[in-house]
Formats: structure tokens, sequence, C-alpha cells
């Protein structure tokens, strides 16, 4: 009896270990977006559901790692504690807005240089550890289609830097831009600067983070998902 | 022979005294590319020079009356000495760059709701007097042409309300943000951020001042030049 | 009996058309302070209980021209509607803040030179009608007294250029900015940014509506109100 | 003899080597001031000038580490690579003007926060290594010594913060700031805003080398240079 018991404990110990080994950790690194993205009806409760329809979400822990009005270098600051820490299989980071924004509202935006150059020491940082990179541009800052945003130039600029990044560091882009411009180019009519795909422009309603969900689903299961 | 001598100089005074009433004044009001548009190779020379080659340079003085650095406002504060006090038949109105440009270089561009307001209060005391008002939408500020110029986003808005500023008060548009773009299109196949009509991204170069003057003597002998 | 009533009845008209001719108008032109000025509580009611204190509000209309986020140039653009409509017999001018303070909220402040080119054209109108003009140095942005609040290098400069137009035009200055810093160094010994004569480091409290009636009162009654 | 050669050998040898390990090596970490710092009769130099002069010079090695551009950021990002790779006994840290400066210039300074966050992490990192920390209070953004500075007040209000953060971090603080109002209110009664110390209102001069070696050197020989 004694030893069956030892036997039971112990495979099922085996089995809760095997779990635990296998469940991959997706970490979702941003801002506000990705902040509120963890919360209900956020695009990463949104990609869980995904994973469970598709049977997989066993497999893969999401954990948000987003704090409101980050920009690029507030992520490196705080990638060890926030990121590192976790030992995640992959990290999903978009970031960029703020970037941009702050150049507006306060004064404290980032400088082109300073955005590629901290990008890429938080790439390698995660490369180091054999962490999967994803990068997502910045989608939006004003929903209007004809490139009359305020910041659609500055935050265009930025989207493609990051594109370069992904392409230098053979990282895979999930181009939320594009796929934002796309989008609205359909499902916004009436050329309004918000409501259709975020409540204020810029932070996702219920049909952004659904979309952002599936676009980053898409992306991850290219390779990483399976 | 004295009555005779004293009928020729009578008829040439009067000669020359008509050929003073009928000689049209076109004020070109702006900022530093008109301002450079009055000097040699500028925008205001180049259309002299269409006149002559079209024998119509005899009827139309073309003055110019750009400063460096000037936003709307400015043209509304300077207008009765530097546009009203020279009684002009037509004025082409080309503003809006710096209204644009200094909310980013030193934080004291224009709201778009006195950009309006004060565009329309120039209008209205030119419309007061008669004269034929021509608006030019601003034209770029860096000439890349995938939007990715940094101000591209608030340029595209500012040109937006030229246009409908217009309308609103029946004046002809030159709308040389759009012609910019289009000829850029085809001939900036590099994507460089200046040297295909302009030095700097904003002001003129020899192609540019010849292309903003074909745009106004276009836009000119639909009706006012003849 | 009549003839009583008729002299009685040409007596009173007499009586009140001389009251209405001698009753001085004070224009107060400004931004958003002086439009709170004119309301209940504000400065420009309490100046009118200084005047009611004094037996002299019958002499004085007292009439309220603020517009909130107005700049300099605003107040030029409105004042033949909003100032000279209403043939004032003085006007105090209350503005400065937003054009500071814009540069950093919205990169829309004003340029020094600007600022003072305005100033002088105002002046300029108002003097060619015999309107005595008053002129405000910008209270604060923030009442901590020790030179850190943000913008403070900034508004001592528009400050000091409003004591400048003021001397060069000859008209008398109320020098709010100066008051308010001596009333603050030994009223805010916890040196807090707010509350002391303001809500919110601009606008102005009970206090501090009280305190601008008395500077202004103090002012006008050198020469103007007797 | 050869026995005497070899024992002259050793012994050099073992001298030199006792000097290499006490000479101590003192990093001056900051932005384009204390990159020019290192040049020709920088401040770098002017206090190599003074050990020589006290006969300390052999005892020390100081090690310019300044980046044009330089914000607190910046500080970090590089730290590894061009502080910790050399050892240092002590860094000297001379930054905080582009954070506020960029704010006006180019949208891109530093939020007050970030400042004091990546400044702390820069002396947790320091600390850890048992290397002695000097803070220096940003200087000046202009002479002018009323406060009529457009950044006066931004920037009284980050040398606040660097008192604020030497004191929480029991770091020595070199008070540039104060350093230099106290010089100017002597030695610029005309209220410039330029020439003192500094040849542009930021970059030292001469002299302002000159003074900010001895400030330096005043603070360092309370303890860490004998």
């Amino acid at each position: 009896m004694k030893t069956n018991l030892a036997i039971l404990l112990l495979l099922s110990l085996f089995a809760s270990g095997f779990t635990m080994q296998t469940k991959k950790k997706i970490v979702f690194f941003g801002d506000s977006i990705t902040q509120q993205g963890a919360g209900a009806d956020g695009y990463i409760k949104k990609m869980d559901s995904l994973l469970t329809a598709k049977n997989q979400s066993a497999n893969y822990e999401l954990i948000g790692a987003g704090i409101s009005g980050n920009k690029i270098y507030d992520l490196y600051l705080r990638m060890d504690a926030d990121v590192l820490a976790k030992s995640p299989d992959a990290v999903v980071i978009y970031i960029g807005i703020n970037d941009v924004w702050h150049k507006r509202t306060s004064g404290t935006g980032t400088d082109p240089d300073r955005f590629e150059r901290f990008y890429n020491a938080i790439i390698k940082k995660l490369k180091e550890r054999n962490i999967a990179v994803y990068l997502c541009t910045p989608s939006v800052i004003g929903e209007k289609t004809d490139f009359t945003n305020q910041l659609d130039g500055d935050l265009n600029q930025y989207a493609a830097m990051v594109r370069n990044i992904a392409k230098a560091n053979n990282c895979p882009v999930i181009d939320l831009r594009q796929a934002f411009l796309d989008h609205l180019k359909t499902n916004n009519p009436e050329n309004n600067d918000r409501g259709v795909l975020t409540t204020d422009g810029v932070h996702l309603n219920r049909t952004g983070n659904i979309f952002v969900a599936q676009q980053m689903y898409n992306a991850l299961s290219k390779d990483f998902i399976k």
C-alpha cells in the first residue's frame, strides 16, 4: 500500500513537473495598451481564448508586462525584474507610441537613434538567453485614414524603424501599424479619429483587442505556437 | 506745330496713364519661401519669365511680400502695411509651414482653430476691397514620399484646412502640397528627404521655384491672367 | 400740475442722462482668468465691491472681456468687436500665461518678438482712441517660491517684457507677477505649487481673486478712479 | 653585476607595479561638457593641473567619459562599457542639462520620474562595486542671474532632484548650479546670457573649465583625494 502510494505520488509529481516543463511562457512587454491587454477583455485574454479554442491553452502561459506611459528605455530598465526573472520562452514587444506621442504632450519623447539603440539592447539580452522575440510596430495615434492624424509622419517613421530593427536582428515582426491601416481603410469610411479599433485614438476597444490578439496569434502560430 | 506737339504729349501721357491703370498688381504674401521667391531665380522671378514668354509681362506687376519665419497671424498683423497699402488686384497667400514646423522647433506653432480664424480674417479684409485671393496649401517639410517625414500628419491636416477655407470663401486653391506629393512620387525614387524640389526639405531649389511658378501661373491664368 | 410733472420727468431724464455720460467704462481684457473673473466671486466682481465700499460704484462700469485659452494675438484679433465696440475709457490687459504655457502643453505658445509686436499693436490702437491702458504682468504657472516651477524662467522673461512694453508706451503696469511672488514668499511656507492664490497653479481661487482685485484697484485709483 | 642588474630590474618592476596598484582611477561621466572637458583646456585637464600643483598627480588617473547630447538614460545604457569596464575608484556624474534642454529643442527631454529612476539605477550599480560616486547638479542653460533664462524653472527642479538623490544615496554632491549662480551674481553685472563661464550659455569657456575643475577638486579632496 505504502509503496503504491509513494509511486502514485511520484507519478503525480512527475506528471505535474512534466506539465510545468512544457508549459511555455510568453511575456507581453509594453505600455498601457498591454497593461489593459492583461485585463478583462484585453488582447492577452483574447489570445488565451484563441489558444483554448484551438486546444492549445494547456501548453502556454501568457504573462502581461505592460506599464502605462512606458517608452523603449523604460522597458530596458525594468526588463530584468519584469521579463528575465520570469524565464520566458518568448517575448512580444509592443512599444513606441509614447516615444512619439510624448514629444507633443510633454516634450519627453524618444529620439530615433535612442529608440533604435535601446531596442537593440533589449533584443540582445533576450537573444542571449535564447528567448524568441517578436516585435510589434506601434499601431495608431488617431484612426484617420488619410494621414492627417497629427503624429502620423513620426509614427510611420518609428514603425519603419521597428521593421528595420526586426530585420537586422532576424526577428519576426507583427506589423500592427500596417494591419490597423489596412483594416481602417475599409472600416472607417467616415474618417473618424477614434471608435473603430480604439476608444481614444490609441487605447484598444473590444474590437481592437480581438484584432490585436488575432494578429499576434497569426504571427506566433507560424513557428512558436504549435 | 506747337499744337501738334502738345497733342502728342497729351496722347503719350494718356497712353502711359492708361498703361499704369491697366497694369494689375499681384502680391505674393508669405514666409521665407516667398521672401526667397522674390530673389534671383525665385519663383516670383520665374513667374515673371512665364508672363514675358506669353507676352503678358506688361500687364502685370508682381510684388513679393514674404518675410522669413512668418505664420498666419504675422500676415494678419502686417497686411495693412505690406499688402493693402499696395492696392493689389490679386493676392497669392502661401503660408502654413512655420505654423506646423515651429511646434517642433520652438513650441510656437499655431493651433488649428487660430490658423483658420486668422486665415478667414485675412481673406475677409481682402475680399472687402474686391481683391482676388488665391490660397496655396503648404508644400512640404521633408520630401520623403511614404509619409514618414516627421510632420507629415500635421502638415496634411493644415493643407486640408486650407482647402476647406478656400472652399468656404469661394477662393481658388493652388494645391501645392498635392502637386509636390504627385511630383515627388515620380521624381524621388530613393525617398530622399531633400534635394528634389527643395534644398533642405522646405526651401525651394531652382527646380522647385520653377515648379511653384508654373503651378501659380496655371491657377492665375484660369481667370485672373488673360 | 401737468407742467410740473413734465419738468420733473425732464429733470429725471436729464439726471439719468448725466449719470450715463459720466459712468466710465473699464474693460478687463484677457484669458480664462479674466473670463472667470467676471463670474461670481471673480476678481471683477470683487473690484466692484471695492468700488461700492468706497462709494464709487455709480461712476464706473466694469466689463469682462476674457476668453479661455487666449494669447496676445487672440486679443488683437478680437479687440475691435470685444473692446473698441464698447467705447471704454480704460482697458486693463491681463495676458501672457498661455503664451508661455502652451509652448509646453501643445507646442503653440508665442515667440517673444511676436508677444511684443502684438502687444504694442494693441496699445497703439487703444491710445489712438485716448483709452487709458493698464498692463498686468502674467501672474504664475505654479506657486512654488524657489523658482522651481517648470516655466518660471520663461514666465519671468515675459513679465520683464510686459514691464518694458509698459515703460516704452508710458502705460502704468500692474505688476501681478511681482505681487504674487512677494505674497507667496510669506504665505506659502511649504512651497506648494497650488492652493494659496490659485486652485491649480494658474486660475485664481477666492483669495486670489480678492488679491488681484485689490492690486488693480490700487493701480487704477492712482489716477483713473477718483 | 648581473645579479645587481636583475635586482634593479626587479625593484623597478615592483616599484612600477606598486604605482600601478595605487594610482586611483576617477571617471568623469557626462555629456558634451565632459566630452570637451577631456580636451585641451578642458576641466579634466585643469583638474590634472591642480593635482600636479599639489604633487598628487602620480596617484590619480583622470578618465573622460563624456558624449555629446547624452541624457541620464544614455549614461545608464553605456555605463558597463564606458565606466565599469575601466574599474574606477570614483565616478563623477555631471548630467541633466540635455534632459531639460531637449524638451524645448526636440521634444525629447526626460520626465522627472525617469530622471530619478535612471539616476538611482546608475548609483546602485556603482555602489555595488564600492565605487565612490559624486553627483554634480546641472550648471546652467543661460547665464542670466534674474531667473529669466527660459529653462531656469525646470533646471532648478532637476538640480533640486540631484541634491535629493545624492542625499538619499548618501553621496557627496558637487553643487555646480549653486556655485555658478553665486559666481554669476557677482561676475555678470550686465545680466548677459553667455560669456562669463560659458561660450554659448551651456558649454564652458576657459574660465568655466577652471571654475568647474576647482569645484570638483574641492569636493574630491574632502575625502577621496589625499
